[in-house]
């Protein structure tokens, strides 16, 4: 039987949830040869990351675990955040800074309220050229109508008045969701990037409604909503780009009374990235959505990216592992369950 | 410590699930002297109650568990249900006739398409006085953004053609969730009414967004939505009545990668309907909605409702069980995980 082959492809993974201890080191050494060039890893560990010591340290760790790939720090925007801790992560490489609202994801309790007092910090990162990275959603309020549904859109006006308060500031909005967000970032200038998924492009609020599996935040949210996002890839927008947000949960705090947020999608990016593409006519994009763009707007050059190798696309069937096992922290035997776990995706990786 | 006495109540629940086999015996016997008067059972069991003898048959085994409660039965909207059959269900006593969309909650795979081919049974429905109850929600079709969140909105145009063209049929719109169904309700003649369930007074997206107890179809919306449904049983309309939709499921069909839809109520719903009336300051309407709007849209007597006797309502914290234990058909010790499982309610029924 031929294979098809698609491509060599070396793609960046712009938004990855790495953890910490024995998860961090389950999910971290396949990225190694898995086509990934660079990751920007989100610094909402417990504590968070919120010094440059602190992300050198987790950088570390992360490129004993997978030597070949260039990882992307970011710090957890917080109230000890100082302009000179920024010139100091700026000089050590740290790459972004990530706000998250309060409450409103993965270890966000301590989340910001209002983006006031940062201002000198963020006036520093747009001098020194430090990327400010939004999740984007403002905390449900009940009642003003705000709940996790339309709290992307009512984010927006946050994102617009931090692109007109620093216009060289880049600002990534992160995991963007809804057709209101893809229409505010391209209405906005060239330091305005955006990432998104490649589950929010396959799913809707019917596939995460009673299945634990694909539920993160944001929600996938309406067909049209993922239509939007759909099709500014397929017009090759050059401000959207891949961010995973590849957030492994050990399986028993998912399938439970109040399941954690995050879809695991992990090393076999490519492979899922290609078959999602493919859903909507779009995979002559991977190369622009799943590399360049991404590259592009984070400045990475060719030195950044020297430690992986590109691999080949093929377009042959490849079933997702249902389970990946690991031992946690305390010993016990856990259980990852990746998104499409037991699916088959009609592109593999050629070993 | 002196107690506040509300008042005494026997409540009406227009929608409740009570399955079959150990379920059914699990959860059946408690509404016998919990302040429930009559209820109207929906016929969604493995086969489907699609007969006046099953139904019967099904009634039977009811009263047996539950013998001071009203059991009102329905049947199950299917294409081979005839006007000869709607004829000898009105002579058992059978009240009315549950339609579901294809595949949308459980149990549904045999649900309806058209409605154009039951005109026949509905004419005749019409004519003998049984009532036609709707699970008013099409279903999800993404090229026409058509999901979850406005299934039940997307509906509506079948209602107001039914009532349109069966003017004089008695029409329940089941479980409504959204401000348009509620508006829509409303607008309509005297013989369109409307159950509200306990729990879509009290959720909105956020609450069943990863935690499973609280997931059932439709589901619960935004926080306009919740207040519109508030807002309506506050006025005292008389056409939105109490059908909680009970649905027990056992806990590891909930807590699973996917989710059996439903919440369960069961026999503690007098202190829920008053806990949740009580927030939104209406619990004056309790009789209203809980009682008699309900008995006069079902034109129940009072010989229907002779066997239960009202119970006292009390201001009182009450701590919801965290877990109910039962047996399975199969003799595997199961549990069902109840609403506002292990929370105080401020309300309960004295002993």
């Amino acid at each position: 039987m031929s294979v098809k082959t698609i491509g060599k492809f070396l793609i960046n993974d712009l938004h990855i949830h790495l953890r910490q201890g024995a998860l961090m080191k389950a999910v971290t050494p396949a990225l190694n040869n898995a086509g990934i060039g660079a990751v920007f890893v989100m610094p909402n560990l417990q504590p968070p990351i919120t010094t440059s010591d602190q992300a050198i340290a987790y950088r570390s760790e992360l490129q004993k675990l997978a030597p070949n790939v260039t990882f992307l720090m970011s710090l957890y925007l917080n109230p000890d955040l100082t302009p000179a801790e920024i010139r100091k992560a700026k000089a050590n490489g740290v790459v972004g800074v990530k706000s998250y609202p309060r409450g409103v994801t993965t270890n966000s309790e301590g989340g910001i309220e209002s983006y006031l007092v940062y201002y000198d910090v963020f006036g520093t990162m747009e001098e020194v050229g430090m990327v400010l990275n939004l999740h984007g959603e403002i905390p449900s309020d009940p009642d003003n109508d705000i709940c996790i549904l339309n709290a992307e859109e009512r984010f927006l006006t946050h994102l617009k008045q931090l692109h007109a308060d620093f216009p060289n500031l880049r600002i990534v909005l992160e995991h963007a969701t809804t057709r209101a967000a893809v229409e505010c970032v391209k209405s906005l200038g060239s330091t305005v990037g955006c990432t998104i998924t490649v589950h929010h492009l396959e799913l809707i609020v019917d596939d995460w409604a009673g299945k634990c599996h694909n539920y993160c935040k944001p929600v996938a949210k309406y067909p049209h909503d993922r239509k939007a996002l759909q099709d500014v890839i397929k017009e090759g927008h050059p401000r959207f780009f891949l961010g995973t947000d590849s957030a492994p949960h050990p399986r028993h705090l998912k399938e439970t009374s109040s399941c954690a947020a995050g879809v695991y999608t992990g090393e076999h990016i490519l492979a899922y990235l290609a078959n999602a593409l493919a859903s909507f006519d779009a995979i002559e994009r991977l190369l622009q959505f799943g590399t360049n763009f991404g590259a592009a707007f984070y400045r990475l050059t060719d030195a950044d990216l020297k430690g992986a190798s590109a691999v080949t696309l093929v377009e042959q069937d490849f079933v997702i592992p249902k389970i990946i096992k690991f031992i946690d922290d305390e010993g016990v035997a856990r259980e990852i369950i990746p998104y499409k776990a037991g699916e088959t995706l009609k592109y593999t990786v050629n070993a």
